[in-house]
């Protein structure tokens, strides 16, 4: 009989959502009279902008045409939607790249969760905890790990991001093949200041690794001193990959559209001992089992760098932004420390009187009728956090965060 | 240094359509006033229908409102869609299938390469020779092969779909844990009878072997003894997963949908040689690594399965299975001997007075100012065919005909 792939069966079971929704299920029917707000939720509430939504039905009624019909496009992108993010998220702040070396996707859980097949099996990973568990799970899947033991798979390098840390990742003493940073991070909120983050770059250059760069949030900062893009430290088109996403930009998380940049200049060693570019690896790989993105879909993202655009979605951004704001303040008049929020749409708290992270789920469920993401879901240095989000309604949060300023512990 | 996949490397370089278009790029500079005319192509070139264009539309302006507004959706699909394939493509069919059976994805393409990545490494590939290079080359890349050699990779088994097997693959005397299977064929443009089939089901329960049947060309069928789907062959339940898609049927190479069907009775061997189900590792495998298709573009899907929808695409491909005809009749008109056409959008000639296939492009090109593919770009068992598509327009086609029946040889 076919073998599967072993690796598959070193997976966890991912329980962490649905014993979420069973949670608030069984508290709802319990109590049907009363309101439950998620402030757990990962996905965005506002719609479309209205230029992203011309857009969409302009290259619809192209779709219905014989002479405007579009069939197969360009796996990487079309042109015009690669020179928007170009111009638009780069040369206008100062980085220097070329279209080709901008990937468009369907996603950035996509890309993160494919670009390590570019990698040796052997590759030695590290990554923050907690994480994002696509990174990891996708390098469990491909057999970079050896087994669960105690909350931890043998084999990865974790990188602990906690209140002693103040949530940033150390440099590791070990030598590191491939590194995940998420910055501004989910869960915890946390960004990644130019210092910091040059110490990463210079870390890579010697040990000669490579940093997967997942900035799907970079739309958040506020702060000066937070790179946008990677690409703002020197060295980093050397040794460094970024994973930029329109989800939480510009609320295309049911839209589906990202894009990869893979510099020209990152360098892998191929078999013979020789130098390979990383750019045509990805290229051979998306080519070869990509077969691009919507032709609508892309043309809505294009829409995002009009003028009209930006300002919309900017609009909407700055809104989840006060969400953020309004969550923060509540946490605060309640006593419980928090972080994040300032430079991402994510509020990582620490559980007040040493609660583990699902007991404050139960409390914050059963007293406030708001519901967040237990810590301890996103690994094991997670637990005793929660996470909340600001993704939500301005009024929605606001009734959460009414709710939450009163709990008493 | 970070070290790349190794099997990388093993892959050939894809000159063919880049030969192709700089060939005819040479051509049309040295002939400025002859007019080209691509049969090459598998690209369809006929709009969306109606019926697809205003459920876009529909679906756009839901994107537009909080209260319509559509966010993250499930990684498999959405019901509605799931539900619409499952009516329309198979109980309507008299096959018992259940929705859950049902992963709708972003393509046939991206599907069939990454199906692969449930099976050990290990696992024994059989494929057609002439093939879709996409099943080896992602074998290639996941290290189930040696190095090339003359031609072929090591450790594939090659089935050769020749004129003297009437194009069918014949069964492997070998044990083969995986097999390709694609019917209507591309590029031979063969379909396998309900015998052919039923004869490979059977050698797949034998050996406990899991088919991998790509139907993306089904809607493309004439003749009553084809199956539309593997599951009308008794016992192919157990044994076979199959890819379908919306590029051909109804046009969606540019809009991108297309789903895969893995029926929970389907097993594989675990680690610990207990029995797995193919369809819980498929969901693990999407859920972890896709994030599903654009909301929009599923609602065009299941405008696909509407009543009007319906008889406009049959309306469609009515109109390429003409093309087909019209090419076939020039084709023996010129007295080339020419198969596929019937059940397929692909026929493939046989080249005259033992011309390979690249010195019949030339003479396609110079003479009748026609492009093709030669035969031999899909495998060593294609030197001495050369594919046709039927998916140019009507006008085009018929000049482009005209053309190839003055050919003389």
């Amino acid at each position: 009989m076919t073998t599967a792939n072993e690796h598959y069966f070193k997976l966890q079971g991912s329980y962490l959502f649905s014993t979420i929704a069973k949670k608030v299920a069984a508290y709802k029917e319990a109590h049907p009279d009363k309101q439950v707000i998620s402030l757990g939720i990962g996905d965005v509430s506002q719609p479309l902008v209205p230029a992203v939504i011309e857009a969409l039905h302009r290259a619809c009624d192209e779709m219905g045409h014989v002479e405007t019909f579009r069939g197969y496009g360009p796996e990487q992108g079309y042109a015009f939607l690669r020179e928007a993010i170009l111009q638009g998220d780069y040369l206008s702040r100062g980085i220097n790249l070329s279209a080709d070396e901008i990937f468009v996707s369907d996603g950035a859980k996509s890309d993160v969760a494919n670009f390590q097949e570019l990698f040796a099996p052997s590759a030695k990973v590290a990554l923050q905890d907690p994480v994002y568990p696509v990174y990891l799970d996708t390098n469990v899947m491909a057999g970079r790990t050896q087994a669960y033991q105690n909350g931890r798979y043998g084999g990865i390098i974790y990188l602990p991001c906690t209140e002693e840390t103040n949530f940033a990742p150390q440099l590791p003493k070990e030598h590191a093949d491939i590194i995940y940073l998420c910055s501004p991070n989910n869960p915890t909120g946390a960004a990644l200041t130019k210092a910091q983050l040059q110490r990463w770059v210079n870390y890579a250059r010697e040990h000669r690794s490579i940093i997967l760069y997942d900035s799907a949030y970079e739309a958040y900062i506020t702060q000066k001193d937070i790179p946008h893009s990677i690409y703002e430290i020197d060295g980093a088109q050397e040794v460094a990959v970024e994973f930029r996403s329109f989800s939480k930009t510009a609320g295309f998380t049911g839209t589906r559209c990202a894009y990869t940049v893979v510099p020209k200049t990152v360098q892998v060693t191929a078999p013979d001992g020789s130098l390979a570019s990383l750019n045509a690896l990805w290229l051979r790989r998306q080519t070869t089992k990509f077969n691009g993105v919507p032709y609508i879909v892309q043309r809505a993202a294009q829409a995002v760098y009009s003028q009209q655009g930006r300002a919309q979605i900017q609009e909407v951004i700055r809104g989840y932004q006060q969400n953020a704001r309004v969550i923060l303040t509540a946490l605060h008049q309640a006593g419980i420390t928090a972080y994040g929020g300032e430079n991402a749409p994510y509020i990582w708290l620490k559980t007040p009187k040493g609660l583990d992270s699902w007991s404050f789920f139960d409390k914050l469920l059963t007293q406030a009728q708001v519901v967040g993401t237990p810590g301890v879901g996103f690994g094991a240095c997670g637990e005793g956090y929660f996470r909340l989000t600001a993704f939500n309604t301005a009024d929605f949060t606001k009734q959460a965060a009414a709710r939450v300023a009163q709990l008493q512990f």
